[in-house]
């Protein structure tokens, strides 16, 4: 049978599982907002971040006299189980809940002002000698602190899952781009036939596009490194020592290995997210170029008979319960169907983000939910996509050569010798009367045998310089 | 030399210009808000309608003793002139202005008043003996005849121009799904090849997704048919006759030849455009459906000759203008671009639909806006698509039938006859050694030629009933 | 330590974990998609849904004589373990897999199997005597079983957890909507003091709205219950018996109690998921309305002492952890931050579901997942907004009567005896003056003491007729 | 009666205007895509830009002996015409064309050569001495104009129209926030009363927000400086002199004063816009970041007697048709509305950009288009709100004043003093009674007169430091 023990606030008493270190807040929290349960409770790297902003604003204030020593370092061991993942079932808080996260932010101060109690051997509950709110959230309000915690979480996932997966995925896209650097295949526009190039450069429009994308969130980070820790309840910081704010910016750095900075004007820091808007419109950006690449791929290796089939991709599983033997591009499906929820994640993000009003923008779960979602998201899919299907694409030489010879655009290479008007006569004969571009070309006189197998190399029509 | 002439309102004077029939509150729109000029003037439906609840209003008030006789009659008489689109140079303002609509609501009021003045022989800005507010805005608000005006005219665009196109369109489409019901091709699912279905039946598809939407759309029309006139400033109807709202409806009916309604509660017609949001959101419903097509259009129609190839479709332009003799399947391109468009303009109406507070929802001109604009594209690329595209598709008959002749998935038909496991061998050997099925099958011996010939018949295989 | 056992499928053979009943497929969709694992595992509704496509289509092809009685009873027995729920911990596999849901067809075709098998005495893994494709997956396709479950899924959900919470709110709202009905207060159009209203016909508009909203959903059932069950592979109905289609949909309304329907064109059915589509927008219409109604609450309940302040609202936990005392509105919050996430969920489906290509939407499991969980969010957040504060609201009379004493907009009642512009005067004067309305409308001479007391009665010019 | 002269191109003969200088396919064009004629006509910036292109080109092609200098000469000449804007009405063609905007850079081809052919005594439509393709088109494929094109009116209209006009706006609200840094008033977080700021403080957040979104914004430049052309038909810079791309795109940036850059990777240059794409997002935080803003100033200056009403806003227009002396936040309206539409541009934007398709995206028009209008809505936008809005924003000292009196939440300066519980209990006292902090504090007797006094002071909270 479950025990109980009681815990209190402002509200007054209320009856609280002995077994946890939460108290009275995160209980009225877990109690008024049963809303997406399990599916929407914190994942690890908010708790974490919880954690490390409360460890640094420990340190902080005993450096500068706010705290004593031993509760300060009672509250940095405590907060330092947070960090590591102990206490993560000591979290059962939603994301749908107050839009400050003014609970998750008691959460932590009850359950790491619980966990120092026991440390220095007081009871749970008691808040003696340790306060939730007068010592773990000494110099703090959820106002600042939860997005401080948004910004360092972000971050860490960001390099930790992100930046690694799609790395890798573009060594493999990049490495193949120079192995099949000369093997020329059909370019298309409009889905139509077009000039050549050569697969090694098609593979290179997708690097330069990752790329891109990597710019652009790596051009996100400096917003996300602006804390807003030691503005307090409305941007002011009252009830901070003057240095505060610089020290625990110090401290989350230290622990984190970041150069997370003080935000210069905290109203901006806690009216609005605009940072959070940014980097999740540069997931966007990535989910877009993904989405570009993975059509690419699936599109290439259509067939295997009808379709294009220039590529060969690795064939992973049984395509179909009804149709034998089918192969399906099963991890472009997968990756394109993450970069339609990045794209719903980004406009949840972005709409959110426009709603604060005055002090405070009280969408913050929410946009911090949806960006670490599309992070983990991306970052897994990059890595699935690569492993399982990347690194095995293949050009089908045989597809490749058959399509290339019968390509009417070969003939733009004539343009600079008989202009554009001519050479248009050529294409239109040999698509008329289904002949070859070279056989069009001759009967209608405007160029020699010799001419012709001089200008039209589709290699050279690949590197023309 | 312009000349100009004095006007007032509440605000004091204003010099207008003395050819214009607009007076001092759409003067002072018109200087306020240069944002958008030209582009966002309200085009003549919205004028139109705006035309037709002044005129009916003036009718109903005129019934009920709200207005003289000849005062309602001139006010009448002024309205139809703005209704036929005579007095459309007089509506210079545009969509950002007021959230309510309030400005463009007077520039109609100052318009009619003026004219009908004229009519009776007063002087222009004189307010006598018809004045903009008293008369011509008698028993109305803003804040109901303009959504009133949004109703009426999208339900007019809808009638008028959706509908038809896309009746057209789907005619098309229907016939030829006719036409082509003996025609059997390659299947397609993961863009793999998969079992057979007859062109017919492709197109079937199609049409029924165009039936599906228009369904969608013609069931957003109630929600328009509700009108907020009678509501005036917050939904109460201050300062109406009891039966005005119900006659005002009745006019506009009979004006128009739609059945509108008078909205049950006007608090709710006033203070959100729900009826906006749900036809923007089966625009959008239409919109995901063209774009499915346009591209399976042109995909099908890919090549010449390295693509799928097995449609036809017109070739209107030159496509390139450097590769020659390049044609593009431009119609898909313009309808996927509007079909873009309209996804992006339902955001907007979504968004602004959800931002109304208390009494009012002052996001009136935008949402009309943007509806009107989805209406519009999508009529005009329906029709587009249609004459130029749709009406000229063609099987392309010798690629269909070299595509279903190689098509392993026909081996699915085996299933019924050796099961799931023995024919998706046959498929990976047929295809892993370059044979045909029949080959594979045979050499595999689960089936004799006989009953190989007998069980797999691509066109009994696409309608085995 | 873990026993495995050995699987097969067309792509060989592999170990799977002995205690579970998936199978090969299911394993390696396991493995090849680690890809928002444990979060984006499919939730109950799902699965149950392709247990009851699975029994459903037992039942009917025992009928049809296209499975053996024993087969198909033992199916139906372990199809209806999925049912209860007894299975869940079978069904591992996560939303971003292959776009058809093919493997997730499979787990339900391998579970099912497997615990067949068991039942009937057989071997886990030896296919004998139930073999999952040629048998469980009998007439069936993922293409057709994966939307049939979506929907199957869509449709439950909504009747069991939305429409019930929404009726809840409804009826909240309602009763107070008819208790305060003659509670006078001002309203307030562009954020400004408007014309008076009645607390019960302010609530009347969010009623309206509500079922405005409800409306959109039931209109989008009737999409729901077409089902794509007996399209099989590409739409044609390849290898079903002709009855199959309709018995299999009549079970599956037996089994749900809801009237489903054999969907009239399948290759529609399979290629795009408009239903769903429009289902989503019409979600995005209720969270819309219930963001207008939760801001409304909000801002009424601002203050206490320096916002709006007409509303009291329930006091449900501390609201600061530095702002002693302070209490916020945090069940609006919460409701909103769901609106915000349901706007982008709709996002991503309308993206998703405009991206079929010929036979097949490979975009249905993300499809099928947002709309849930739209459907989960949306209920969660009705019941508790609900239960936590609208059951609570109360209005605060002393800030209500105060401030419609002081309103200038009642001077709107004079129009009708003084004209517009008069009365335009009165109300410029008493702003400008700080003066009562009387006290400006005497001095201006424009009314007698008696004319004013008699014309200007708050809560007549809320119910004016 | 209309004249006509014939012209002709790859397709054969057609009947244009004789006195247009347009040519075949631009006629061409104009018959097929009738969408959304004359609203979606191609502003002047888009035509300027080809004007430049096509100079630059020109000058590029003369310097490395592509062309004769006296054609060469004529090219720049005619293109100057385009450039300056005396050819507009030359452009007749629509977004909604082909997805590449070949038409428009066709029609750009054959106004210029017409022009060029005039000025060298040659007859329109003769193609010489001037042909469109082999001499005005010399080095490019529409597939690198059209993108070039794009990236240069973007950035010419980003500097010429945005940046100067957010400026205006921003420094305004600098000026106010140091003009008004010493008046405290009472802060809000979730719309509930809260610790004191300053009005100063409280605009300082907005310049903050601005300041974030134009770094954003100026961050997105680089992207755009980067140019396709030399790209030609699919990136591989087919039938361009080596030197081509680098000596256009010097010229380029020579005509514009803009550091245009040769792109690195002209693959994915002509198959993705991601630069559009992330321009449009930052534009996007702009809007967020504008909304907010708006949102606060006309929630702040509610009222005039029952809202918050603690700043003045311009009266520029009467607020009402039917409510007599009503003034509303008109310009708040106005920008929030082109907020709302920039969201929806973006939405289009980025769902375009996600469609290319190997080496081509086919939505560059729209694309174009959409990021072009965000541009010039905001900067009309945020102009008009700057010049009829903030400019004339006071505070209203009387309001603010009484307010902060008020405020319960001056009690968090006692935390320090007595601990968060005592100073719950004081705050809720003061509530529940009605009374004013100072006498619930001394009636509880946590504090002395002397210390309430010496700890609470408003204007002290705000500059704790």
């Amino acid at each position: 049978m479950e025990k109980f023990r009681t815990e209190t606030d402002s509200m007054g008493e209320i009856q609280v599982p002995a077994e946890h270190y939460w108290g009275a807040q995160t209980q009225r929290s877990f109690q008024n907002f049963q809303i997406g349960t399990q599916r929407f409770q914190w994942p690890s790297p908010i708790i974490r971040a919880l954690g490390i902003v409360k460890k640094a604003a420990a340190q902080a204030n005993e450096e500068l006299g706010e705290l004593p020593s031993d509760i300060a370092g009672n509250i940095m061991a405590a907060a330092e189980e947070v960090i590591t993942g102990r206490m993560d079932s000591e979290f059962p808080l939603v994301v749908f809940q107050t839009g400050s996260g003014t609970q998750s932010n008691m959460n932590a101060n009850e359950v790491i002002s619980n966990r120092a109690i026991e440390m220095m051997g007081g009871e749970r509950g008691s808040k003696k000698p340790v306060h939730p709110n007068d010592h773990v959230n000494r110099s703090q309000s959820s106002n600042d602190t939860f997005p401080t915690a948004m910004h360092i979480a972000l971050v860490e996932e960001l390099h930790k899952r992100l930046f690694t997966s799609v790395e890798l995925l573009r060594k493999t896209l990049a490495d193949k781009s120079d192995l099949y650097q000369s093997i020329v295949k059909t370019g298309r526009t409009h889905l139509q036939d077009a000039t050549p190039l050569t697969v090694g450069q098609e593979m290179s429009g997708w690097v330069a596009q990752l790329d891109f994308a990597m710019e652009g969130i790596r051009a996100s980070l400096p917003g996300l490194y602006d804390l807003a820790i030691g503005g307090t309840a409305v941007g002011t910081g009252l009830n901070t020592h003057p240095q505060f704010a610089m020290r625990a910016v110090h401290f989350i750095s230290e622990i984190t290995g970041h150069p997370f900075r003080n935000a210069p004007n905290k109203f901006f820091a806690l009216s609005a997210h605009d940072a959070l808007v940014q980097t999740s419109a540069a997931l966007r950006t990535l989910a877009g170029a993904l989405m570009k690449i993975a059509n690419d791929v699936r599109w290439l290796a259509s067939g295997p008979r009808c379709g294009i089939g220039e590529y060969n991709i690795p064939a992973n599983e049984p395509g179909s319960s009804i149709m034998p033997g089918k192969v399906n591009p099963t991890q472009s499906e997968a990756l394109t169907m993450v970069c339609a929820q990045v794209f719903g994640n980004d406009a949840t993000v972005a709409f959110a983000g426009s709603q604060g009003n005055f002090q405070l923008n009280v969408y913050k779960p929410v946009m911090a939910h949806n960006v670490l979602e599309s992070i983990t998201l991306l970052a897994d899919a990059c890595r699935s996509f690569n492993e399982h299907c990347a690194v095995g694409i293949e050009p089908n030489l045989p597809r490749i050569n058959e399509n290339i010879q019968k390509n009417l655009m070969l003939v733009t290479a004539l343009n600079r010798h008989i202009g554009y008007d001519k050479a248009a006569r050529i294409a239109k004969k040999a698509h008329a009367e289904g002949k070859t571009l070279r056989e069009a070309a001759l009967e209608l006189k405007y160029v020699s045998e010799e001419e012709f197998d001089q200008w039209v190399i589709p290699l050279e029509m690949t590197h023309p310089h």
